[in-house]
């Protein structure tokens, strides 16, 4: 195996996934289902080790660089929240307690927001990584996931950001509510029907839920169409809400799955000038940002 | 035990609920969860005999009279969908086949409507029961639940009605959410100011229901009143867009447990006239006009 001169670390609810880096190159790769959600505090040192111990030269300190949930308060250290506006990445990480000599792990703050309240963990590294990649880029950053995140940045800060609930929301409508019998597969045409009502009529979004199961039992609709209108009403609704971000904006869209194109094709009928970007390159990108700003040995906080 | 002439059966996805009638007094209750969404076609008699076998009169037949789910296609028997508009109470029951000699087991059709696509089961007798004791009553009738309906009628008819998904989606959301970690109890300041802000912004729904969480983490907010807020926004989100139904018009609330108290509540807060109404005592009102379309002896489909 290669040794390697860091590792990076996105290490979420559910997932932990890992790099090792050499010369700026990444050597080794992995991941695992051992998520901040599944692990309690004395538990992550072995999770990571489980996935990198083959990885680490003997005889030296190995830095870690990690983000994501695993700063949380249920995870391996608490990062606290940096206040927006702020710029993404710039310090505040916090050295996690570790037994293993090798490794000095560091985790990357969240960033926060007083008003409205709202909080990220894990995007504020992608948001670094894009704007490292694209000095002097202003505009607004979509983030679509379980939790869909709008980025304001400008002159390098993050200025402010909204979440929506939207993806949570079709797991849970999709898999466990009285729509479940009527959603299966995915039918495009059915995407674009759906983005344009609730795009157009935000506020009916809880009657034309239920209108897919009405459909499905009165017309024998085509399960892809509703589930794929089901997304299509969500994300529009979204979009909808999230004008104030993207009106008069160029959008970066992060994240390079179905998903991310979703947004990108919703974006682009909107007439919004879009790109999308790879997040796994930005995570990578956030984390080698980060890596800068810790100092070598110092066993704590590190501002 | 009393015998009995009529048994009124109110039967839906979770509950089977029975009354047991001699000279139009309840003589009989009982329920259990033997519910449409637990049995089976063949299940349904055993079920029903385990809650009245012993009201039974032998030597002649006594009319069962049903709404709800068990006459959906997963039911006992399929009652065909009624087309608004129509009376919400006017025949299309349709015999249950039962081996018991005893049993006459008529199920009541729900009502359907084209365009937007809706459909309902059971709430059609509530809504019977209500008009039968409120006759020449013109106006909208709020059936508040896991899918509240909204329901205009007049000159004795429905004329159109409305499904929101709200009741499940606040099962969803504060039980299996995000949300779950930061909702518990009820402080009903919250309820209010949910209830104002779903109204004014509904279409900001997706992205107000994160800050709950985002509150919950960087200020430490009441679960309470994190709960009852939760609650407000999509009963709040729901009264925006059911406006064109309440506008102008006298509500009647069909439920009488906190939920309704809730839509009474709202109401109010709009000055709309609004009266509530025991949901059980408008099921058996119901139930009673249904029985009489019910012919004797007929052993199919009663038109």
């Amino acid at each position: 195996m290669s040794v390697v001169d860091w590792i990076a670390a996105d290490w979420g609810t559910s997932h932990l996934r890992v790099w090792g880096f050499a010369d700026e190159t990444v050597v080794h790769a992995a991941q695992s289902e051992q998520g901040m959600g599944v692990l309690s505090r004395g538990q992550f040192e072995d999770a990571l080790l489980t996935l990198t111990e083959d990885w680490l030269p003997e005889g030296r300190i190995t830095p870690v660089v990690a983000c994501g949930m695993v700063g949380s308060l249920q995870g391996w250290v608490e990062a606290p929240y940096r206040a927006v506006p702020c710029p993404p990445a710039g310090g505040g990480l916090v050295i996690a307690p570790a037994r293993d000599l090798r490794l000095q792990v560091a985790v990357v703050p969240g960033l926060k927001q007083a008003r409205p309240a709202d909080v990220m963990r894990g995007e504020e590294t992608q948001v670094a990584g894009f704007m490292a990649r694209n000095p002097g880029w202003d505009g607004v950053i979509c983030l679509p996931g379980t939790h869909s995140k709008w980025v304001h940045v400008s002159a390098g800060e993050v200025v402010s950001f909204q979440t929506f609930m939207t993806g949570e929301m079709f797991a849970l409508l999709s898999r466990h509510s009285v729509l479940r019998h009527s959603v299966s597969g995915w039918e495009q045409a059915g995407f674009i029907q759906g983005l344009d009502q609730g795009m157009e009529r935000p506020e009916w979004l809880m009657s034309r839920l239920f209108s897919i199961r009405a459909e499905g039992l009165l017309q024998g609709s085509d399960p892809a169409m509703a589930r794929a209108r089901l997304s299509g009403l969500l994300i529009g609704a979204e979009l909808a809400a999230a004008k104030p971000y993207w009106l008069g904006q160029p959008v970066a869209v992060i994240g390079a799955d179905e998903l991310a194109q979703s947004y990108q094709e919703a974006l682009e009928r909107l007439s919004v000038p879009v790109t999308t970007h790879d997040a796994t390159a930005m995570t990578l990108a956030g984390l080698s940002l980060a890596r800068g700003h810790l100092p070598e040995g110092n066993p704590s906080c590190v501002n």
